[in-house]
C-alpha cells in the first residue's frame, strides 16, 4: 500500500495556458534581450487603484495598528459594509432585490468558479462553452467529472458548446440534457456578449432541465449596449436557476489586491439521489466556512470606496480608456483585412487568424515578428482553434505601438 | 434529470463548532444585553499588526496607486521577496534548505488543510488525532473519504488517534495502515507538543507506510521548550514524506490580514494505482495555478516586514504577552482543583472539566456563571469530550478578570 494521489490531475493534457505563454515570451525575452515586448495576452489590468481605493485601504491598515480598531477573524462570507454596498449598488437600480445572506465575499472569482462544483454531485453532465475560461473545465477534470481527452480536444464527459464565426459565437442549447452550464458574459476570451432575450433561452432551459447555470459576469463593467444584462437576474426566473460571480479584479483592477463576491439565491436549489431539494445557499455557506477564512479586512474596506462617488468616477474614466483601446484594435486589425469580433461590450478582441494559420502559429509570428503577445484561441478550447485574444488592457501608447508594429507585417 | 448535490455534506452531523458558540454567545448577550462576556473561546489574536508591518503595508498600497509601481496579476505561488525570506528566516537557521518553488503562500492555513486533500486519492486512508482541528475532518467528509458518522461521533471511514490524559496527550501509531495523517504541533486544540523523538516515530512509520504527514505547524512560534522541533523536517527524513502549514496569523496578528504558507517539498512523492511515483510539489502547483490567484500583494509585503527586525521584537513582546497569559490561566485553574494541560508550548490550556461534567455543560456554565467564553472540547472529536480549551489570546486584564469570575465558582 501506498498513498494514493488523484490520478485525475494525470488527465490535465497541458499546462495552464497562461504558464506556456510565459514561458514561450521567456524563452524569446532571453534570446532577444533588447527586445521591447508588448503584452496583450493575460487579461490583466494597467491602470493603478483609484485614489478614493488607495486612500480607504490605507485607512484600514491604519486601523490594525491599534488593538481598539483591530480586525481578527472576520465573518468568512464577508463584512456586512461591503455586502450591504454590493447589493444597494450592483442589484438593487436593476430591480434586484437579494438579502445579505445570499452573497459571499471572496479572494477572486477563479477560486469561486473553481471551487463552486466542490457542492454538486460527481456524476452531474457539465456543459461549457469552447473556446471557455480553462478554470471551469480544469476544475472539474481535477474532480473526475471529465474522464480523459479525446483527439478532438474534448474531454470526453463534457458537452462542449461551439462559439464559432458560424454562429455568431452565441452557444446552441445542448443536444442532449445537462447539468451544470457555465457562461461567461460578457464573455472571456471572445469578448462577445448575449442580449437578454439570447440568455433568457438558458435560463428557460434551466428551468426545464433542473439545471444550474453558473455566470460569471466579470466584465459587466464594460458592457456598452442596452440590450445586454449585467447581471443574469434582470432575466426572469433566474434566482431559481443561477449562481452569480463577480469580481473586483476588472473593472477597479483589483487584480493584484483580490476581492470578488459570489451571489447564491436562497431559491436556487439541488437535489440528493431521492430528488429531494437542498438550498444551494447553505451548502455554499457550509464549504466556505469550513475551507475558507474570509478576504482581508483592508482590502474588503478598500473594495467598498470603489462604490464612492470619486471611486466610481475613477473608474468610469479606466473603463474608457480600455474601450477605447480596444475600438483601435478593432479598427486597425480590421483595416489589415482581419476579421474581428468581441471589444464592444468586453475588453477582448477576438481574432480569426489570416492565411488558416493556427492560433499557436499565430501566436509565435507576433511574439517574433512584432514582439507583441497574445493569447492563442486554442488554449481555450478546440473551438478556439484558428482564433486569437487581444486584450486592451495596456496603455494608449503601447496600444498604438503594437498596432502600428502589425500593420508592418503581410498576411 | 435534475442537477445533483455533493452528497457528501449531508454526511456533516453539525455545523462548525465556531458558529456554535457564536449562536450560543449571541442568544446569551440578547437575554442579558448588560453582560460583560469575556471571550477565550476562538483562536483568535488581540494584538494589533506590529507597527513595522503596518508601514511596509500601507508603503505597498502606495505603490497601487502608480501606474509605474502598480501590480496586477502575481504569480500563483506568491511573490519571490517574500518566500525568499520565508526560507532564510524560518528554515535555514534550523539546518533546512529548501528552494523557492517548495513554498506556497495562501490566505491562510485553514485554506491550505482544507484543500491540500484535493491532491490525493479518494481511497487513501485518512488519520486525524482525536481531538483534532474541524478542518481535517471536514474536508475529507466532504470530498468522500469519511463515510457516514457512528453512534459514537466517529465518521466511520476515518481512523482516530486518541490523545487523552490517559496518554499524555501523544497519540499512538495506528493499528491499521494509513495513508494520510493529520498532525498539528504544538497542537490544537490540546496546547501540548510533541518532543523531536516523539515526531519522528511518525516520520518512520510514514517512510514504512507509504504514508503522508500533513504538518500543521501554525503555533510553533510559541515553543518556549528545547526538545520540541519547530519544524517537522528538523526530523531526519521527513523531507520524503511531510508537507508543512505555517500561517502568520497566530505569531504576527494576521488572522483578519491573512497571509498562510506551505511547503511542500520535491522530494515527497504520491503514487498512482501502478505504484508509479509523482511529485506531490507538481500537484499541488497545478492545484493552486488552476484554483487560486495568489495573495494581495500589500499583504504579501506586510509578511515580509513580520522578519523585520523591529517587526521581530514587536512579535516576541506579543508571544511573551500570550504565553504570560497562558501561565496565569494555567496557575489560576490549577489552583481551583482542575487538571490542566498544555499551554507550555502553544497559546491553548486544555482543561479537564470538573465533577465529570460534558464539555458544553462546562460551556454553558461558564458562560452563564462567569461570563466565560471557551471551546467545549467535544466539537474537536469525541476524544475531546469532558474538555475545555481556553485560549491565552484575550489581553491580560480580561484574563485576570476571566480567572477571577472562574474563581468564585464551585465546583
Amino acid at each position: 500500500m501506498a498513498v494514493q494521489i488523484n490520478e485525475n490531475y494525470l488527465l490535465l493534457k497541458s499546462s495552464y495556458i497562461f504558464a506556456e505563454i510565459a514561458r514561450r515570451v521567456q524563452k524569446y525575452q532571453n534570446e532577444n534581450p533588447e527586445a521591447d515586448v508588448i503584452s496583450m495576452g493575460i487579461g490583466d489590468v494597467t491602470k493603478p487603484l483609484p485614489g478614493a481605493v488607495i486612500q480607504e485601504f490605507k485607512n484600514a491598515v491604519d486601523e490594525m495598528s491599534n488593538a481598539e480598531t483591530f480586525r481578527g477573524y472576520g465573518p468568512e462570507q464577508g463584512y456586512e459594509f461591503l455586502i450591504e454596498e454590493i447589493i444597494k449598488r450592483d442589484y438593487v437600480p436593476r430591480g434586484i432585490f437579494i438579502d445579505n445572506d445570499e452573497i459571499f465575499i471572496s479572494d477572486g472569482a477563479k477560486c469561486d468558479t473553481g471551487n463552486i462544483q466542490e457542492i454538486f454531485g460527481l456524476d452531474n453532465v457539465v456543459a461549457v462553452t469552447d473556446p471557455v475560461y480553462p478554470v471551469y473545465v480544469e476544475s472539474n477534470i481535477m474532480a473526475g467529472r471529465g474522464g480523459p481527452m479525446g483527439e478532438d480536444g474534448k474531454y470526453e464527459g463534457l458537452i462542449y458548446l461551439p462559439c464559432t464565426r458560424e454562429n455568431d459565437f452565441i452557444p446552441e442549447l445542448p443536444e442532449s440534457p445537462v447539468d451544470l452550464i457555465y457562461l461567461c458574459y460578457p464573455n472571456n476570451p471572445t469578448g462577445t456578449a448575449l442580449t437578454k432575450e439570447q440568455l433568457s433561452k438558458w435560463v428557460d432551459y434551466a428551468h426545464q432541465n433542473k439545471a444550474i447555470i453558473l455566470f460569471d459576469a466579470a466584465y459587466e463593467v464594460y458592457i456598452q449596449e442596452d440590450n445586454i444584462p449585467h447581471s443574469i437576474y434582470e432575466i426572469e426566473g433566474a434566482k431559481e436557476v443561477a449562481i452569480e460571480f463577480r469580481s473586483f479584479s476588472k473593472n477597479a483592477g483589483f487584480t493584484g489586491t483580490r476581492c470578488a463576491y459570489t451571489l447564491v439565491p436562497k431559491e436556487v436549489m439541488g437535489y440528493d439521489r431521492e430528488g429531494k431539494p437542498y438550498s444551494l445557499n447553505l451548502l455554499w455557506n457550509r464549504r466556505q466556512t469550513t475551507k475558507f477564512n474570509g478576504v482581508s479586512y483592508p482590502v474588503q474596506v478598500a473594495a467598498k470606496a470603489v462604490y464612492s462617488k470619486e471611486g466610481q468616477k475613477e473608474i468610469k474614466e479606466y473603463i474608457e480608456y480600455y474601450m477605447k483601446n480596444a475600438a483601435i484594435i478593432r479598427e486597425n486589425l480590421a483595416k489589415l483585412g482581419l476579421n474581428v469580433y468581441g471589444g464592444v461590450n468586453a475588453p477582448y478582441i477576438w481574432v480569426k487568424t489570416p492565411n488558416n494559420m493556427d492560433s499557436w502559429e499565430f501566436f509565435d509570428l507576433l511574439l517574433n515578428e512584432a514582439q507583441v503577445v497574445g493569447t492563442p484561441g486554442v488554449g481555450f478550447g478546440p473551438s478556439g482553434e484558428g482564433y486569437f485574444r487581444i486584450t486592451a488592457f495596456n496603455t494608449l501608447e503601447n496600444t498604438n505601438e503594437a498596432m502600428e508594429r502589425i500593420s508592418k507585417l503581410s498576411f
